[in-house]
């Protein structure tokens, strides 16, 4: 998407390859907001610790950064042994994996790239099909992304004024985004519409990176201390509220989310605000039967008892809390489909209960 | 109650008097939880700006600290003369008064110490009147706040977990609080049981002067993000929740609170999860007919878009959000009365429905 820089209006991806370079670019997701930067890779083993180190995170962005480098590894191959060619490659891929070995997303985009390999006769032939795999597994995601937003910009009318939580933008993905691509669909078509970010304590991704995106587009917004949502309902300040999901489950119609999604979906319910979420196809978990079988990650304490900002131009964490009273910080939540009104999806909009019904037209697209 | 220096368990009042230097003692409530430092007024304009600079916060501590600031100013007097003594006075009452114009409390206070003063007939009778009934004030305040403890300590039960919001504890009056005062009551009474901290951004009071009250006391507990109650009530680990208020409207028991206040209500309402509100008389309001008719108080953008803390020792605010997005930031909500299981008083525990009906049990004990 667009970010202005010095004035000019450009147009990024959250992850790109140079060819010439064989050098994967990254924009550097944790200065964000307060600079803007595009690393570049020069290796797959640093590409592995840049997925690694958080510069590039988001299900989509990470699966087409593990392409990328599943595909730099094999091109920076010499000789034309196909055994040895095949076997380091074996290596690429194994570093890759275990950079975020939780995430099932940089694997199965991996097993796209090494798929298309096996097809060519060649070292050569392998490398070049590669690299083609890896742009064919972003430029999908793009694809998906865009799709997404066709179908849910449907929703945005003029005049409304849309919450979201977290960040489930284009930074996430390799551009577009999920629960922003509406927004960027409905801008297109010259809809005039107004954006709350919750700040998403206690990492912030709202008013960091979501706040970022919409002010780089020029979608006017503001940011909200997540105990404000509710308030703002009741008083008729939301219209609709749009989120992404890190898992949804194709059985239940359960949502997976950034921990306070579902106190948002509970508000929206109360107050009949539409409350809908946005994922391509590889989010739908088809294997779980019950969402409380989710795993929710307890994550480090210090991030509920500070904050990271910036003070006199540099990056700092404070200590906010009482230094010595320990936190609990549960990382995601559980949204039961009676909350939710709709599933944007690539495939189009769906009642969470009709997932596992229709699951041959969504389950027949899988990445 | 309790602080804890250097290993040492000693009691303080947030407000108290030193008759024999005319000073008024304040727990400086700015450096807390970071620095614990009791600070001490010389005079009556010193007072005013202790109020002022929000060195002391708290409807109850406000109030405490106004009778003893008028109280200080009459004994600094020098003289015999009457009427110059009561000029005197009506500049200090003004100039307390306008430390915090839109408060109640403090000009509440002001007029039980002025109508104590006016039964005297020297002026040194009028000064040591002055001063007994500010300590009556101020001990009055800390006996509705047992009070309150006594009523509700029935309510936790051992081995419950309670979740609380913001700071409605014994720094917010001048000792037990509202919303801790059945937490210090029940502890008292031998029961074991946790507390869930909200950290309640955008200002952190649960974060910073709940959890160092409860660290204090040695209350076990955990600061929480805001984000993470529902998600903790969905999983059953929540029993019970007690908030404080700014303002409850005696004719339809709706609740005026911090900023999420609202949220915490509908999310318990969801989970059959208890949710009472602790307030002393004088926060009941008998005049408003309508809690859409409350002001709502929008706060300074810079607390949603940043953080207070320390880092390197040193206290610093971190700019956390984009530089260039605004925010919104209404600094409290109105809980309608369907959400409140009960409001715990001085004079027992009511529903928010019946507090008209007993508004002369309730109303004729006014502060």
């Amino acid at each position: 998407m667009n970010v202005t820089i010095r004035g000019r209006v450009r147009h990024f991806r959250t992850v790109s390859f140079d060819p010439d370079k064989n050098a994967v670019l990254l924009i550097e997701q944790r200065l964000l907001p307060h600079e803007f930067r595009i690393v570049s890779t020069r290796d797959f083993r640093q590409t592995a610790d840049a997925i690694h180190d958080m510069v590039v995170r988001g299900a989509g962005a990470i699966g087409a950064t593990a392409a990328y480098g599943l595909a730099q590894g094999a091109l920076a191959f010499r000789g034309t042994d196909s055994k040895k060619f095949g076997a380091h490659n074996r290596v690429v891929y194994r570093v890759l994996e275990q950079a975020r070995p939780t995430a099932v997303d940089p694997v199965n985009a991996m097993n796209q790239v090494r798929a298309a390999m096996e097809q060519g006769r060649t070292v050569e032939e392998k490398k070049s099909l590669a690299l083609a795999a890896a742009e064919e597994f972003a430029n999908e995601d793009v694809r998906h992304c865009e799709e997404i937003g066709r179908h849910g910009a449907t929703l945005i009318r003029d005049g409304m004024r849309v919450l979201t939580h977290c960040n489930a933008g284009w930074l996430a993905f390799v551009d577009v985004g999920s629960a922003t691509a509406p927004m960027y669909a409905a801008q297109a078509a010259g809809r005039k519409f107004h954006v709350f970010c919750d700040e998403t304590r206690p990492r912030s991704q709202g008013a960091t990176l979501t706040a970022w995106e919409l002010d780089q587009q020029k979608i006017p917004h503001h940011i909200i201390a997540d105990n404000a949502a509710g308030h703002l309902m009741q008083r008729g300040e939301i219209d609709l509220v749009i989120v992404g999901s890190d898992r949804v489950l194709g059985r239940t119609g359960e949502v997976t989310n950034k921990i306070g999604t579902y106190t948002k979906a509970v508000l929206a319910a109360r107050h009949n605000v539409p409350f809908y979420v946005a994922i391509p196809l590889s989010t739908i978990d088809w294997n779980l039967k019950r969402g409380f079988d989710i795993p929710i990650e307890e994550r480090a304490e210090s991030e509920v008892l500070g904050a990271w900002g910036t003070t006199g131009g540099k990056r700092a964490y404070v200590r906010v809390a009482n230094p010595s009273s320990p936190a609990r910080n549960p990382g995601f939540d559980v949204t039961p489909p009676e909350l939710i009104t709709g599933i944007i999806t690539p495939a189009g909009i769906f009642k969470p209960d009709d997932l596992w019904e229709q699951r041959e037209l969504l389950g027949l697209n899988p990445r």
